[in-house]
């Protein structure tokens, strides 16, 4: 069955969020969190029911104001080391040199480019730098109605491409009320992983969503999809469950978005891009977070004929993007990657994880599932003994354990029932036992207290 | 007469651009440009009839590679210098320590946005930070329809507010084709400033525009306006020509949104902000640009119900909008125009500059007038003896004169006529000495050449 139209469901960040009238017990954080109130105001969400101040980071390590130091296995912007020195000092050299658009000529900004293009599929030929991800997608979403001459957009139910009125528009996610618009059908990620044949209901979701968006007259211009299914609650396998549905849609005239921003770059372990071991071949696609560690950089990439095509009604200029600097971090990402065999790392260490958490998990019945690729995990809480039932309170209890725990991680999936894993990619053995001893350690703790 | 809407004059830059089929003299720029073509494709607009390779940047200076160094009269985001030691500093400083996003709690963060929000003034308390100041825009103009419950928008006829799928349909100067949408309505800044009284034209066009939104049922939510009409051709003058019709508009119910992305943070001399010259309050504010000096930076400061109002249907979240770096660079900057004076200086040396331009180019039959304020100054250039025909072409080749002779400025204006003057605000008498030389030694070899 296909969920016709997602209503919002951002509450399952704010179910993690710190409440602006609760007290706190630290009057330092106290202090910061009147300050933030009365600056930012209520666009502001911070994570834990009690706020973090963190003040230094160290690999894959952060320390609050207090000096108690966390596991990150949380962000995935700095995927090369909190405070990653080889980026910082790339960063300053070249803010030392030189930092202007691309509107001159920069032989790094060729290079790097010609770099990430050799990583990507033969048929993408063109990268177009932009600061930010959701900038990418926003003209992702461009270039794909202009070439098909569709409007429609398949996203999945939990989906969040970015923050532009064009790219929230396609995740729900981000919305706290309202449906979606009839222009944008969603498939339901869980459901599919969840049959008993997922490339077929896969397919059978794709089909159902473009007929509708034919029927409603908008027609089908592109799947956007990230291929780590991210804020749906993170699902890897079985790789190759989505080839036979973008095969489909290819051969009917719609354009595959992958959106890399979360997979890409090595997380899942498998290749450079998420998307790979799904064996496809994306028309566009996008990027962002963890290409420059922190520095503000981002990317789409595609073929010439669609930059053509949207470039001869439209200019686009990005001050920012592939900038002197951008492509000063983005490189020195590149080469960290390459130099610590990151991606290798996540194969192999997230591989072992995976293993580890299925087998210690296994005897708590409030798991429900371990997931995921490479140094990209979700484990999926229930009711205890009851697979059947989402657990989002239980969930964000977790959450919050581990964090007293000095472990960082968050939450997803539709009900916010899955805990999200993303640690650093220079994570390490001595990490990963940390990690499951913490994990151990918490979860013995809520098995006697559901008792 | 109001021009209904605007087609698309992204021809304007175009004019100045590399054409890709030209072949170079200099084979380093030559293989630039190749490998260019071959990575960044047709997204990429090269200034200048040959390309520049720049290397490095000091101050108000740029060298290319072969060492030629060039006074830039045109990039406005390297506000307080190219290479500002100060800045790359901070920035350094920071990536070493930590850089994360703004779901944890964070001082500097707080402290910066007071400060900025100082500022700014009293009906305006909150200030998000994004990172681009396309972001902002797309941000400011979803919270103004939210909060008038209309949709239609008042821009500049040749306004350019950014790059996202919103703010481009609200930019006519980035359309090559077409013309923009109903729901955008158009004023000629040109034309009004020509009035016997702009403030009676600016309020008569104004009406005009909210009457055609009203009549085609879209309402007017909000005018959208760079106050020193930077695409338009730069427009100062005279001071609080806008005011009557902005307060015509807060009065029947828009908002009125100051995109201070080109006349913020002192350019204009008279003020930190744009606006402020003209006796304006604006409902939303946004910057970018210069608020980093080269890093990604921007912010929308608005007042909390707005905010509130949106935030009660959508989440928003910004993963590099008010990082510790981002943060770090921004403060850097506030820093660095306090420690040296900018502002004054941009009043101070901006209008000298002015005087001296509007008394050394009154004898060139070519030169129509010489507008601005403070750093930011326009030169329209006409038809020799014909102060009512557009001389783009003419435009062009000082464009590219100047650069022969070490001066990098950029166009503007509906036809591409005016020359945009934007010298770093750390500008000094010498620079100033040497942008008039050159300038004069230019339009005297133009004299020469069209007698």
């Amino acid at each position: 069955m296909l969920h016709k139209n997602s209503t919002g469901n951002f509450s399952i960040l704010e179910q993690n969020a710190f409440s602006k009238d609760q007290t706190l017990a630290d009057p330092h954080l106290q202090k910061l969190v009147d300050e933030r109130h009365q600056t930012t105001g209520p666009m502001s969400v911070l994570f834990y029911q009690e706020p973090l101040n963190l003040v230094r980071g160290d690999g894959v390590w952060l320390f609050d104001h207090t000096g108690k130091q966390y596991l990150d296995v949380y962000n995935n912007v700095q995927s090369v080391g909190h405070a990653n020195p080889k980026v910082a000092d790339a960063i300053h050299q070249q803010f030392l040199q030189i930092n202007c658009h691309s509107r001159y000529l920069n032989q790094n900004l060729h290079r790097y480019s010609q770099r990430l293009l050799n990583t990507l599929p033969d048929n993408i030929d063109r990268l177009v730098m932009t600061c930010t991800g959701s900038e990418a997608n926003d003209l992702a979403l461009r270039l794909a109605k202009d070439f098909t001459g569709k409007q429609g957009i398949i996203v999945t139910q939990c989906a969040y491409h970015g923050n532009t009125e064009a790219v929230s528009a396609v995740s729900p996610s981000s919305m706290r009320s309202g449906q979606i618009a009839d222009s944008v059908q969603t498939i339901n990620i869980a459901q599919i992983a969840a049959a008993d044949d997922p490339s077929a209901e896969f397919l059978q979701q794709i089909k159902q969503a473009e007929q509708q968006l034919k029927q409603a007259g908008y027609g089908c211009a592109a799947l956007l999809i990230d291929s780590i299914f991210s804020s749906d609650g993170v699902y890897a396998d079985p790789a190759g469950f989505i080839k036979a549905g973008i095969k489909y849609l290819q051969n009917s005239g719609s354009l595959f978005i992958a959106d890399e921003v979360q997979p890409g770059f090595g997380r899942t372990g498998f290749a450079m891009w998420g998307f790979e071991m799904h064996q496809v071949k994306p028309d566009i696609i996008t990027m962002g977070k963890p290409m420059g560690n922190g520095f503000p950089v981002a990317a789409l990439a595609t073929h010439d004929a669609l930059l053509q095509n949207y470039n001869n009604k439209q200019g686009y200029f990005n001050t920012f993007g592939g900038s002197h600097a951008a492509v000063a971090a983005a490189t020195a990402v590149l080469d960290e990657i390459e130099r610590h065999s990151l991606i290798n790392n996540a194969k192999v260490l997230g591989g072992e994880l995976k293993q580890v958490l299925i087998t210690k998990l296994a005897e708590f019945d409030f798991v429900k599932e371990v997931r995921g690729a490479g140094l990209f995990l979700g484990i999926e809480i229930c009711q205890p003994g009851d697979k059947h039932s989402a657990a989002p309170s239980l969930t964000t209890k977790i959450v919050n354990l581990l964090k007293e725990n000095q472990i960082l991680i968050g939450t997803a999936g539709d009900n916010g029932s899955s805990l999200k894993l993303r640690p650093q990619l220079c994570f390490t053995q001595d990490n990963m036992s940390f990690l499951v001893e913490k994990i151990e350690k918490v979860f013995n703790q809520i098995a006697t207290e559901v008792k």
